[in-house]
């Protein structure tokens, strides 16, 4: 039974919507239990199936565990991965679901021992609502879920964060942490800004009654990131600050040029609008291609988590060791990303 | 048979949404019509029941109507208005679904024949894709409907207008036109060029192959209003340019703000998320309340447009025009209104 467990730390939207599709999978032979510092999120993951069992501890959550999984705000993984490490058996997996990810495996390699595995994850995901009761065993479906594993990881490892991703029905798409970090502060970290920016700025003023009446689908929409957890918000600002000034201050560059366009008015104008329309229409309708990893089906990853649990040697992925490899070589090459996103200019050219 | 006919001119996703809406009573004594520059835009709402006859000319849709509902573009409107003048019987009814109000109410009162009756409206809804093809009958339900009638529209007008709201599902809001712009800047015309800004910012970036992969939700709600139809962007813009710049420097500011709280770090960002995070749920919780008009219930609204086509004199709603009087009153109160939004002050304060 050692490896037949296991833990998810952190039973919020994520780790509980995690916890609600693994213990659906029907083929099941491992326990899932699940620790949470407010007890009432854990206790509600219990009653909602989606842990089998709610600890109260650390060393109860990891110890005999096989996979760890940390659904947390990206300090509180640092923290857990300084605390965890006396209790870890040999030849666990961690895997994490933290919205950046260059630090936390500065932190695994630091902290962790050599025994056991880091496969970094972020899956592409979340809703309005926050806690354990909005979970749901198919948030996941058709996301994106970013793999980042550490040098070190073993290819049954990312077998095993591969088989977990496929089995929530997201999409893996391999990448290099910094090169995550970089582009998540546009497409998600930049977002959140303009999320509580607009929030506040009619929040704050003194029409916010009217206008908040007449508000409809496009303020709720764009202001949505501006319910997300605090702390995970936080947490990604301080560990993804300059990329996401860096991207900040090209937003601003974007308002002053349509702000220009505006003051000319005309053609410029509807040439913006049309162009936009059309460019994300086509975004839209033809989505960019999250290709699977070549050579590994999804059935074959789906059943590396269950053979796992039988303790069953996983043996094909050949392929994801050789990508991850690939990807790893990539790690540290920040000036080629710099370069490439004109990082190293002034931002308010 | 005189006033027993519906004309929609415009029959793209909101004018095709109102028809399939109307078209689903089941005591309907009307015909409904639909015209669109467009003419494939006017068979395929015509295919899919959202009209039963589809026009070609501005003379065949009005010419004996007894509401006619534009929903084009401002700017369009605008030309529709001064066209249809020598084709309206005398006590037609028109509205409009135009995103600014203060221009359309000011050509009305200019080139329509005092023996009809305007009733301005605004629906708060819309979604990613555009076109009939896109409509459908509950598009407004639950959705915020702002009235602004004219000042010389009759009661029996007002009606109407009402009974078509709530026909829809839809909540009416009176509202004075000057004071609807402003707000609408800020909730809904503002996040237009938020979600232009974003989209091309990430767009012409370099990274934009790789942050598309990367980019979920977020990414995908934020920039959804940059899909929206460009020519009736075009046109808010140039029909509420000035509420618009206003609400952009505001922006503006507080992104300003938010850079300072970044740039300091610790206990000042995270009390920025926080109290957003808290005023933002408390917003969806307990959203404002936007009470029907008082001595005017659901049923008695919905009649109104039945009554009108068998020819009955509507005779409720005594309060609705006691309300659209007293909005009346607030008309030109621009003084007022800008005081309250600080608007005479410099916006880059």
């Amino acid at each position: 039974m050692a490896r037949s467990r296991v833990a998810i730390i952190g039973t919020g939207l994520i780790g509980a919507s995690i916890g609600l599709g693994l213990a659906a999978r029907k083929d099941r032979q491992f326990e899932i239990v699940g620790l949470d510092r407010d007890r009432m999120h854990a206790k509600e993951a219990k009653k909602t199936g989606a842990v089998d069992r709610d600890v109260s501890s650390l060393e109860e959550a990891v110890e005999g565990a096989g996979l760890i999984v940390l659904a947390v705000p990206v300090m509180g993984a640092r923290r857990i991965l300084e605390e965890i490490t006396p209790f870890l058996s040999p030849g666990a997996i961690i895997t994490d679901t933290c919205s950046t990810k260059a630090d936390i495996l500065r932190w695994a390699a630091e902290f962790l021992p050599e025994t056991v595995h880091f496969v970094g994850g972020h899956p592409m995901a979340g809703k309005e609502k926050s806690g354990p009761g909005a979970a749901s065993a198919d948030l996941f479906r058709n996301a994106t879920w970013a793999v980042t594993p550490s040098p070190r990881a073993s290819e049954q490892a990312v077998g095993v964060v591969l088989g977990l991703v496929d089995t929530l029905g997201a999409v893996p798409l391999y990448i290099d942490p910094q090169e995550h970090d970089t582009y998540a502060a546009a497409v998600s970290h930049l977002p959140i800004l303009l999320s509580v920016a607009l929030f506040r700025m009619v929040r704050d003023s003194q029409g916010w009654e009217d206008a908040s009446l007449l508000s409809g689908p496009a303020f709720r929409d764009l202001t949505r990131l501006a319910s997300g957890d605090a702390v995970m918000s936080r947490d990604i600002m301080a560990t993804n600050r300059e990329a996401v000034m860096h991207w900040l201050g090209r937003f601003e560059n974007e308002l002053a040029t349509i702000r220009k366009a505006l003051e000319l008015g005309g053609q410029p104008v509807a040439d913006l609008f049309a162009s936009t329309q059309l460019d994300r229409d086509s975004f839209i309708t033809d989505p960019p291609v999250r290709r699977r990893p070549e050579g590994t089906p999804a059935p074959s990853a789906q059943d590396a988590i269950g053979r796992l649990f039988v303790g069953g040697l996983y043996d094909k992925l050949k392929d994801v060791q050789g990508r991850a490899t690939q990807t790893q070589g990539r790690l540290g090459d920040d000036a080629e990303l710099r370069r490439k996103l004109g990082m190293t200019d002034d931002n308010r050219d």
